[in-house]
């Protein structure tokens, strides 16, 4: 399935003997290699060598690593230095802290700093409430991860999470305006994360939990949203489950049935599947089965973990208790957050007529996306080079912007479910089909609308 | 000794009849009042009425609420809204959150965040030392504060505190190009304050303490300089010390006095006190009386405090026992950290012939800064209204930016030193005199000076 991205773009300059055909010659190597290129700009020429930047995508390190070894293996090129762009990108970090105001004379000092300081700072001990109009409490959101579960790469510790925080903060910016700032923690223990967070509240408007590994991640976003009165979001189950109903509210649209009576699979229940069914309970679902690693979850096992103990007390109502691929038979909509390739052709062969399946496992999904076409009336996934990309950036930033627009300190599921039906309604009636039920990414309408979204059903 | 200040700046918006005097009337009534007009601008004008936008700088905030009473006051002249220029500076805070790179399209996201991002985490989790290369971290400095020790202001808590870290973070930025974050912690326990600053560290590439209380500041910064890999620096301390070591090396060249020969007093042995000691002892000097409030600190007496102890054995080789004004007597050098008024002219007139008092205590010096140049030869202040205002802005931006370059782990006293003698040489032998021993704080060289000796310093 592996496809040339740009996630592994690489520049090579090349040395070479002047001659009209030495460009044409370096892009067929590269193509042939299995790599895309994407430019190539010749930066010194004289009479006899030229010097030549070109620029690939490939599937992946290793390919770029080949690909590199084909071009320097033509006869009488050398490869001088190899870049690879995204490492280029990173480098220095991602992130700026910048002055809102000027700072060019003395009179900018005394207001911005002492002494005209003083008098805002008696402001807010005097009126806490001061701080979200004069300081940046008001647009800055905490991206607090603890390392423990970043991208599928698993528990890669604080530091090397930071890349991802950054990358986050960026969209947040980007997309809505958020000042968000990340909070790498080097620290597993619960009860200290619980600590440290609220210890660094009067600085931050929202809370976004970030890659925390399941069951922690419950037990830390229920505290803190018991202790805190700033909003906090768990942003791969909550942000996850938006996208998720955004997506299937219109895929249900697409084959024209109807949330309350379509039978829905899901596949996972750690943290993104479990906010999953609970959005999708709360948005009038009836016949959900959950499944995990040994089948269906119903009532008539007993669970330790209390999450999937709700889970069987709050779907199944048949009690069937079977595996993933029997509860598949005859389902509407598979909804897979577990591990790739847990379905074949087969089992989607298996579902009723018109079937909906969105396999999210990243980054490689639970079923071959182009197989399952082959039956299924919807297809979505969470990665980019498929129709229908299931992804955060479509929620997350606007989401936050709402929260902070309306002064909130808890979050609804009447909140949930409106960012939801805002991003489902970013894709008109005259756009919508079986291949784009989600807006792109880039569509700068998506965020301003779930704000405003979020912020009319903090006033319903 | 009040003057007015654009730290106490308001706007009025003025409604008046149409007249040619109505301006000039309003002017000659705020300078009756005792403030200073700075801006005087008609908004709205015609044949019978004028509306004026007049700026003036107060001393403090009543000050201010009275010349707006004097300008109501005047006939046939209404004040229509009354705004106070710092605050409308503070509306929203002071810092954004910028990316450095840009997201514009599909590849740019791919490379900065989802699939390419993981790439670069997993070279940080192989390699924890590329952090600095590929993340913020190289870049960025905690300014942390739990909030109990604020400018003159006390213990006001940590939300109050956020508009001083911010100008801090500010003024980081502005003069030395390194984003600063502010840190504001809702705790006062020193356990609790050393666990969190630890468990951020992942993200910063160094810690500034800043308005922590004493004597908790010294054991929190002693115990995270032994537990953590970056360098940790408590302003209140060490960025006082550097500027009124740079101050009095310039003082001591224009009276032309020797650091080992000249007798100095220290009023105050918090902890601005107890760091200005131990750099003047690494820079030679020999002859130093540290008072606290009970009077001269000398081995004679027990202090429970360690710090009061080690001062007592550092200093003070004559065991002299009496009080601050008895310690003055024939004394070359005062500095004080300590509290306004404690100093008459009598007890400055009693010091040796080119006496050097700087008074620092803020915002109201020791000493009155014009009666104690009648009796010494130069005379400094923390203040922005005298002459060789001693200000912590001229080290703590450079420093760090030479501690962030030099990639430092510890600080040392040779760095300070070298901090302190570049502040001192950016005032050349042409300018120094006695009213011009610092630099501008807004001499732009300031800084890179003071990284550069720093960067020196370490490579020594």
């Amino acid at each position: 399935m592996a496809v040339p991205s740009p996630g592994y773009s690489m520049t090579l300059r090349v040395e070479t003997p002047a001659s009209f055909s030495a460009t044409s010659e370096i892009a067929t190597a590269i193509s042939a290699a299995g790599a895309a290129v994407t430019a190539l700009d010749v930066a010194e020429s004289n009479h006899s060598t030229m010097v030549v930047d070109v620029t690939f995508d490939a599937t992946d390190a290793d390919h770029g690593q080949r690909v590199q070894l084909a071009v320097d293996a033509l006869e009488s090129i050398t490869v001088r230095k190899a870049s690879d762009r995204t490492f280029l990108m990173h480098l220095g970090g991602k992130l700026e802290v910048v002055p809102k105001v000027p700072l060019r004379n003395r009179d900018d000092l005394s207001r911005a700093y002492t002494p005209g300081v003083a008098r805002v700072c008696m402001a807010i001990h005097e009126n806490p409430a001061d701080a979200r109009n004069l300081t940046i409490k008001r647009n800055t959101v905490a991206v607090v991860t603890d390392g423990t579960a970043v991208l599928g790469l698993g528990d890669i510790g604080p530091a090397a999470a930071l890349p991802v925080m950054e990358g986050k903060a960026a969209l947040f910016k980007q997309f809505a305006d958020v000042d968000a700032w990340p909070v790498c923690l080097d620290t597993k223990d619960t009860d200290e994360i619980v600590a440290i967070v609220k210890a660094l509240a009067p600085v931050y408007g929202g809370v976004n939990l970030e890659d925390i590994a399941a069951p922690r991640c419950f037990e830390i976003e229920a505290r803190l949203r018991e202790e805190l009165d700033i909003p906090v979001f768990h942003d791969d189950q909550h942000g996850t489950a938006i996208v998720t109903l955004a997506a299937l509210r219109n895929a249900l649209r697409v084959v024209g049935k109807n949330m309350e009576d379509v039978r829905i699979v899901v596949s996972g229940v750690g943290a993104a599947g479990h906010a999953i069914i609970q959005l999708l309970l709360g948005s009038g679902a009836k016949h959900i089965v959950a499944a995990g690693r040994s089948g269906a979850i119903h009532r008539g096992e007993n669970y330790v973990d209390e999450h999937r103990s709700w889970i069987a007390q709050h779907t199944n109502p048949e009690d069937f208790s079977g595996t993933l691929h029997q509860a598949l038979v005859g389902a509407d909509v598979f909804i897979g957050v577990s591990a790739p390739g847990l379905l074949q052709e087969e089992h989607v062969a298996s579902m009723n007529t018109d079937a909906i399946v969105f396999a999210m496992a990243n980054p490689d999904p639970e079923v071959d996306p182009a197989a399952a076409a082959k039956h299924a009336a919807v297809v979505a996934t969470g990665r980019s080079d498929y129709p229908n990309q299931i992804n955060n950036v479509l929620a997350f930033p606007g989401f936050f912007r709402g929260l902070l627009d309306a002064n909130v300190s808890d979050i609804t599921t009447e909140m949930l479910v409106a960012a939801a039906d805002a991003i489902a309604h970013r894709v008109s009636p005259d756009e919508l089909h079986s291949g784009f039920i989600v807006p792109s990414v880039f569509d700068a309408q998506v965020a301003p609308d779930v704000a405003a979204a979020v912020v009319a059903a903090v006033a319903r």
